[in-house]
């Protein structure tokens, strides 16, 4: 059959990934695809040409992105600029020309997937973006196709790298944030400005997408509860050890009867769970779907080649697609564009779970009390406690509790009367906790 | 559109499944692919009616599964009656008749795999075989789709589940391969007769299968390398413990210059991979890709609705890819058929990996020298080794070895020098270690 010929924008890490791969491993693409894929037109404002391996053979290289969507040789415009503008107007021009789209902007989709897909929709054109969540492992494939047969129950994923590694590095090292992050931004894990990775925006952006993909609901970024792990302290870690768990940075969506789930936190989980051991800078996804159960997906969520590897996956996806009947085709949100269902998205004091409490509680009789005094009227049961012995000269210690689930409404006002004791200094500091069992 | 007609063979657990998932989801499921899926017509010997919800729903049941095959309403054959005969004579009927196929039947394909695709191909209609390794985890929508851009180096998976229970049974409790075989039995997680599952033969039916996904390769059952796990000790357990590692019944396949390595058997990897971490009757597959890394795939793998997951989502691609061009369908073996290489297969003597070994030795000065001697002629250096105190009259004590790599060819002739020493007594246990690093 006739070679593909597809239009590259953004020559970065994972444009020059995408380069790169394309070259190494074009004959064994070719072989599972049934013919060659090729960049004829690329564009980008700078770009490292020694680092590219492949680079000369793409005949068009210009620093004029719209060139490449307009474009008539090109079937297929894969967008690898990030942000939203102009990658916004340029994905949409792309589909206005008519090509199908491959992106790994997962900003982009979250914040204008809506847009996106009613207009693809629109011209009969695909948008494919398995590298915009958890990088090279197939994740959005599994859910929209693989578990095709489910009702997805719930999801929980690590999917910031960065988050992971910050955290694993406080865990086997006794790091703090501070010193872990600088370690991260050191090795280039981490961004000079790391905000969007340790607030947790990038995971809110991936979990957006999972969450519509799961539950047949329109993207809703903003509704997405978002915390980050910059608050956490290296005793919280140890703390979480002693009691069995695991602190990660988890994008939790879950379908409940008031409504969906959509939250990124720090989490204690079971050290047990094969999601406790997902270490660095590596990403897993774990669905529960009715029928099948757990199911598990772990791998790189970034970097230049494992991005590349679901880039270049969705071309070959959208080349055997080309040919079938738009209605035929995987829907880009899992269910028909027709049978989404806008269902409520709950705010975060709706939601339950069960948490872990940390206190500076004044070292004499009677605080430990008061302060259970609180969470049993508000009918909260204490799974676990734990005082720490003080140092010397301390007039307050840690007191570290584990709780039963409760809805975060009441957890609030608890944790309110709680910072009002007089027996009780600063404020508490509070992590979700989930068990992940099925 | 159309609703779309499936026929079914099989109502036991599996198809019993199918049944209950399309009844429960049946509309979720069409929320998805844009079509009801009907189960128009099915054929059983005999089945439990009242544990199969929504069989009412089945307008046609018989004992006779020709008449499915040649049902002229039936687009889809769901073939889940197991074994090669008479699957094998069915699903040809059905290819013969213009009929999809959809089978969960490992055993079928690593077998006659070869001959059922190529009928399909001659006759333009797909066989899918999704739930035939892992049960409900899309490992063969990862490794022919999700990862095609990739060179897969190699895949490491648990992929029996009656295995990995018994070894986690002799892990966590210190328990004999009979109690826990026994305790497997009681349970439903392994037959009256256990041999498929211990001795690694349902493995193998699934590694085949993977090694050609993988690889391009056509299915070679015969040429699998299998050793199950009956041989293992509890002391062998607790050995492999204590230098840090866990014994997983492993399907191994991997590219190297000389050939293809195609083995089943039981292998100690670090306690501290993801893998090792999977317990009780889960599986998990290990997949190395040249640019995504390493990916790991993890749930059930096997059991009624996990299964039927599985078979559904399968239906669901076919349906989609009704009216696709057969040369734009995903290729069977995930290599258009053209470009299948008939790779060498490398006997087990040919391939390389570390061991693990035991002696029983007498308890006397030279005895290791003599051991560590003969390893060191055959150029085997040992990474780690322990000397187990002597029980209260013992005149041997287990001598337990880690060696490095080394081609298996020059370990047997090692082995047989060292048990012909006088100071040795019976045979030497070899386990096959494995680090499983990208």
């Amino acid at each position: 059959m006739e070679p593909v010929k597809v239009g590259l924008l953004g020559l970065g890490t994972v444009g020059g990934g995408t380069v790169t791969v394309l070259t190494r491993n074009g004959d064994e693409i070719a072989r599972r695809a049934g013919r060659d894929i090729l960049i004829s037109h690329a564009a980008a404002k700078a770009f490292r040409r020694e680092a590219i391996e492949g680079i000369d053979r793409i005949p068009r290289i210009s620093d004029d992105p719209w060139q490449v969507v307009a474009d008539p040789e090109v079937a297929i415009v894969i967008e690898l600029i990030g942000g939203y503008s102009p990658a916004r107007e340029l994905v949409l021009q792309a589909i206005e020309n008519g090509k199908h789209v491959v992106t790994a902007n997962k900003a982009l989709i979250a914040k204008h997937g809506n847009e996106i897909f009613a207009a693809a929709q629109r011209k009969g054109v695909m948008v494919a973006f398995e590298a915009a969540v958890a990088g090279g492992v197939p994740i959005i494939k599994a859910l929209r196709e693989g578990l095709a047969a489910n009702r997805i129950e719930w999801i929980a994923g690590i999917i910031n790298g960065t988050s992971n590694y910050i955290l694993t590095e406080m865990r086997d090292h006794g790091r703090s944030f501070d010193d872990a992050l600088a370690e991260a931004q050191a090795l280039g894990y981490a961004e000079a400005d790391p905000t969007f990775d340790v607030e947790g925006i990038d995971a809110a952006h991936k979990l957006t997408i999972l969450g519509s993909l799961a539950f047949g609901i329109p993207l809703q970024f903003e509704k997405v509860y978002v915390e980050g792990i910059t608050r956490i302290e290296a005793q919280d870690v140890s703390n979480a050890e002693e009691f069995g768990y695991r602190i990660k940075l988890l994008g939790i969506t879950r379908k409940t009867e008031r409504g969906v789930e959509l939250r990124v936190h720090p989490t204690l989980i079971p050290a047990r769970r094969l999601l406790a051991n997902v270490n660095g800078v590596m990403n897993a996804v774990l669905i529960q779907g009715d029928a099948v159960g757990p199911t598990l997906y772990y791998g790189a969520g970034a970097g230049s080649l494992p991005t590349a590897s679901a880039v270049i996956a969705d071309v070959v996806d959208v080349v055997r697609a080309l040919t079938t009947d738009p209605e035929n085709r995987v829907p880009h949100l899992a269910f028909q564009p027709g049978e989404l269902q806008d269902l409520p998205v709950l705010p975060i004091d709706q939601i339950e779970t069960a948490y872990y409490l940390r206190v500076q509680a004044e070292d004499r009789p009677g605080v430990i009390a008061a302060v259970a005094g609180i969470l049993g009227e508000a009918g909260i049961s204490i799974e676990a406690i734990h005082q720490q012995e003080p140092g010397e000269g301390d007039t307050h210690v840690p007191l570290v509790m584990l709780t039963h689930r409760v809805r975060e409404g009441q957890m609030n006002a608890a944790i309110a009367r709680i910072e009002a004791l007089g027996s009780i200094r600063g404020s508490v500091t509070r992590i979700r906790v989930e068990q992940l069992a099925g």
